[in-house]
């Protein structure tokens, strides 16, 4: 039982059947398809040998499959991740040295080491920190870095940098270096690509092809580009033209090593490890969420921290660069029928095949085929309205989006990110230390209260009721004591304030001081301070200390407990105050 | 009327009159005679010679006359801030030699600087996030390490260290340079001091005079124990017997220099200006703001940030430590009746005076007299019964507060307060993360609703109402969603969700996507979303999105218009459910 928790494979296992498995094999021929080109492109995103983006594809894939909660997410090599490799390890040494190598496997084993921990900790809940406005912001921002970071193999230069200025100096000064074969190669691929996505799936239905098998083939069409363009660099021998191509890349299978101890780089890497954890978890789960509530399933988040961690650590033990779960893939996988994580598996053992026969002829492939496949993969990370909806609907979610976005475009991933969560959080403390708070009046003729300001209110010229819309805790302590004593010194008729608490989550120490204080000034003044509509959990605490027995006044129940007890306005009737 | 906003001496001179200098120049009396000790005894603390103490007692208190608006607020070389300037220097230079001397310059100049920059730029409340726990727990480490750093003074011996280990560790090293004399001195000032503190007032009052009196007496008992011991030193020529002497002390005034222009050393004690700039305000504004509260008067936090600043600035270029507002020298103001700032600029002519005269006899001064100066006065300083409180009344409060204790004794200052800020600010994050809920049901005859763990209350089988007690942002939007589908999981019975935010203060952009795809998967599961209660302000924003327009339910004004319109207690006839 325990171990089935830890390894959900023991469970759905026992009722494998025939059904499923064809099912399964179907989705993985699909994402291996979708896969090979896709491992060989974000391995050179990421600066590292192409066999790298393969070896992620497969140890990684089967780990995941044994410890993974999700029937549809398709891990491996992705684009953010490369991203954020390259910009993590680029400190280290220089891209592709066997530093640079031995670097990006320590960040793949730390990253699957740092995700395990979460998980058997439960640290799951701190991805929340990480605010949809700051990782969609991050997206936004990864997606046009990593396009721009492509132009230089369609432009078949070299130019190499971490923020969008630093990229776009480096193709400037490299212009004259354009290689005409080159730029043919990787804007035909780039126009065939965004034709494919955006008329082929018309195209196909049109002659009568089904909706699901058009939008695969639409999936599956890098897959042609890399075929014809590796076919031509073979036969036209266009490698000897200037024409960069993929190179060696060694047949078989990775061998299984440690990855190195020196402690000062696995320290050094800590900080980045850290982060392509967090981001590569929440957008996993997001897509494994969404994918499951479509089929009426769940996925456990925290075995999810296990599972991508236990790949991580298998890619940094098998030659892979660190790896995460994909979004396109994982939607492929998901409309190709994929019914349990064996789908990952049987993916793996489509990489193994393609590593073990199709080495040979991977080396003529072009890599500005790769870019192309790269550039129009990530337009669809790109939200830029989301930019806009933000913005209109809260000016602080974004500030924090659009910082985020400049600040990783302008300077770079970790400081994009780390501003941006260290923003949210920062404009969310600054919210809550100014929380909004209203005089309340009674709705005529009913029990309810309502804003002196936005409704049609009884009030009394003795009863001051104030309603404070936020938990009091420490942050917000100073305007507490401000807002109550300026109402008092509004007029000195006021003898009653009323605190209305039902908004009022927590009364932290820091609070509770400031209360004693209001409640003793108060009493100075000759106002008593009372208390309305304290939760249940608040009031468990308040009872039990000094302030709740020096309180002047009274705790009620509701406000319209404390409104009979204390108002008499002119025009009504009213029961008289039971205070003395 | 622009200068007087700045400038408040402007305005409060106008009306100066005799019987306010009077008063003035009383306090000032008496303050100046409590500030000679301890200006000279901070010196010391924080490493530098004693001169500085005197002139930080010159310059910064005329500075604050003029910009202040606090009356009571006796500013000048204060315990905390000596400690914290000697653990930040002597990471840059030796106790005592020209570059630490400079570098303490420096950090007076720059707190200044950051004071008045965040005066002009109204950045008090960021003084908000250091939490009383945090601050009080600071205060208590502070003095113990403070008490335990003079005892090397007591005993006569040389011993260094910014934590309570290192402290002790240095002490029992040096046990055999321990002189008699020296601890004889040292002890006998610690015994006459307590004494007076403890039995003094006790006496006097007895012997007919009266209390205000017979406290500032005990308030000035320091003075007396310096003249004896002082005079003993000359005497019997007690420096000859290895007792160790305050020496030579310039006579004359401070000559007005820039400090050290150098940018490393400037970036370099950044952090810790910001940390002494910080803490200094805190305590400062706090004693001044009880003070004011006693005699109906109000003080300007905005404003004491600049008279704070100028008063460091005016330390930085004349020679003189960091400054603060002093707590038991404040309390001795006010009760010795100071009605304007001005008593700050007559004592501060005290210590001109002093310095112009008594520094020939000051060189012979024991510094273990210093020493059971300071031990007494931190005395105040030490208040563990607050922990043992604030950890009864918050769990997570005395953490934080427990935690800043114990790291500032067995780390450092710097490491103590920054730990107790972080851990403040994350301890309130995870618990708004995850926040209180409660399923709620009708209190029956009312209008009100309770939750059904807690109350007697009517319920439906088709209607479930929850009440989610935090505002919705992205810390809590994952809770949210598995509160809500868990409880639309629990009986297919339930056709209506109502979520009651009558403690939603704002629902950020993160918490808007999830609701969102919880009214989507709510739809998909046949059940309806409802919000009940939302605050005037959320609604607002909430009526331009598409989540408004996509709700598969309505927005009622309270829960009850909610309960009437959907539900239908089996007991009860009710309205029909105006819902399809």
């Amino acid at each position: 039982m325990i171990i089935e928790r830890w390894v959900p494979l023991i469970g759905w296992l026992r009722t494998y059947h025939r059904g499923l498995l064809t099912r399964d094999v179907l989705a993985a021929v699909i994402v291996t398809l979708m896969l090979v080109p896709q491992a060989l492109a974000y391995a050179m995103l990421a600066g590292l040998p192409p066999e790298m983006g393969l070896y992620a594809s497969m140890l990684p894939l089967v780990l995941y499959a044994i410890f993974g909660t999700s029937a549809s997410l398709a891990v491996g090599p992705v684009a953010v991740a490369a991203l954020m490799t390259a910009s993590a390890l680029s400190s280290f040494a220089a891209p592709g040295s066997p530093e640079y190598i031995g670097a990006a496997l320590v960040l793949a084993a730390l990253s699957g080491l740092i995700l395990i921990a979460m998980g058997v900790l439960r640290l799951g809940f701190l991805v929340n920190f990480l605010s949809h406005p700051v990782i969609s912001g991050f997206v936004t921002a990864s997606g046009i870095l990593i396009a721009i970071s492509q132009l230089k193999h369609i432009f078949g230069v070299e130019a190499s940098g971490h923020n969008v200025v630093d990229l776009l100096q480096a193709l400037l000064g490299q212009w004259q270096q354009l290689n005409v074969i080159t730029l043919l190669i990787g804007l035909g691929v780039w126009v065939y690509l965004w034709v494919c996505r955006k008329r082929l799936n018309g195209w196909l239905t049109k002659l009568g092809m089904p909706a699901s098998w058009a939008g695969l083939m639409v999936k599956a069409a890098p897959i042609s580009a890399v075929v014809v363009t590796t076919l031509l660099a073979w036969g036209f021998q266009l490698e000897q033209r200037g024409v960069d191509v993929v190179g060696f890349v060694p047949s078989g299978l990775p061998a299984i090593t440690l990855p190195s101890l020196d402690q000062s780089l696995w320290l050094g890497l800590l900080p980045a490890a850290l982060l392509i954890s967090l981001v590569g978890f929440v957008e996993s789960v997001s897509v494994a969420q969404t994918l499951a509530a479509k089929r009426r399933q769940r996925i456990d988040p925290n075995q999810e921290l296990i599972a991508l961690g236990m790949a991580n650590l298998g890619a940094g033990v098998s030659s892979g660069s660190p790896v995460s779960g994909g979004f396109s893939r994982s939607v492929v996988n998901f409309e190709a029928g994929a019914a349990t994580p064996l789908a990952g598996a049987f993916t793996a053992l489509g990489i193994v095949l393609a590593t073990l026969l199709l080495t040979d002829l991977l080396a003529f492939l072009p890599t500005a085929t790769l870019a192309a496949t790269i550039i129009v993969a990530v337009g669809t990370l790109i939200d830029l309205p989301a930019v806009k909806r933000t913005w209109q609907y809260s000016r602080s979610d974004g500030v924090a989006m659009v910082a985020t976005l400049l600040l990783t475009l302008l300077h770079s991933v970790e400081v994009g990110i780390i501003s941006g969560v260290v923003l949210s959080l920062g404009l969310h403390l600054y919210r809550t230390s100014q929380p909004h708070s209203a005089v309340v009046g009674r709705v005529p003729g009913t029990e309810h209260f309502r804003n002196v300001k936005r409704h049609q209110v009884e009030t009394d010229e003795h009863v001051a009721m104030l309603r404070i819309d936020e938990s009091l805790y420490f942050a917000n302590t100073r305007y507490l004591e401000d807002t109550v004593m300026a109402l008092a010194a509004r007029s000195p008729s006021i003898k009653h304030i009323v605190l209305t608490c039902q908004a009022v989550n927590v009364i932290d120490a820091s609070a509770l001081e400031s209360l004693e204080a209001i409640n003793g000034r108060l009493k100075d003044a000759g106002a008593m301070l009372h208390l309305a509509e304290v939760k249940g959990p608040v009031m468990d605490r308040l009872k039990h200390t000094a302030f709740y027995h020096e309180l002047t006044g009274q705790v009620f129940f509701t406000t319209y407990d404390a409104w009979q007890a204390l108002a008499h306005p002119a025009s009504e009737s009213q029961l008289p105050a039971t205070l003395p």
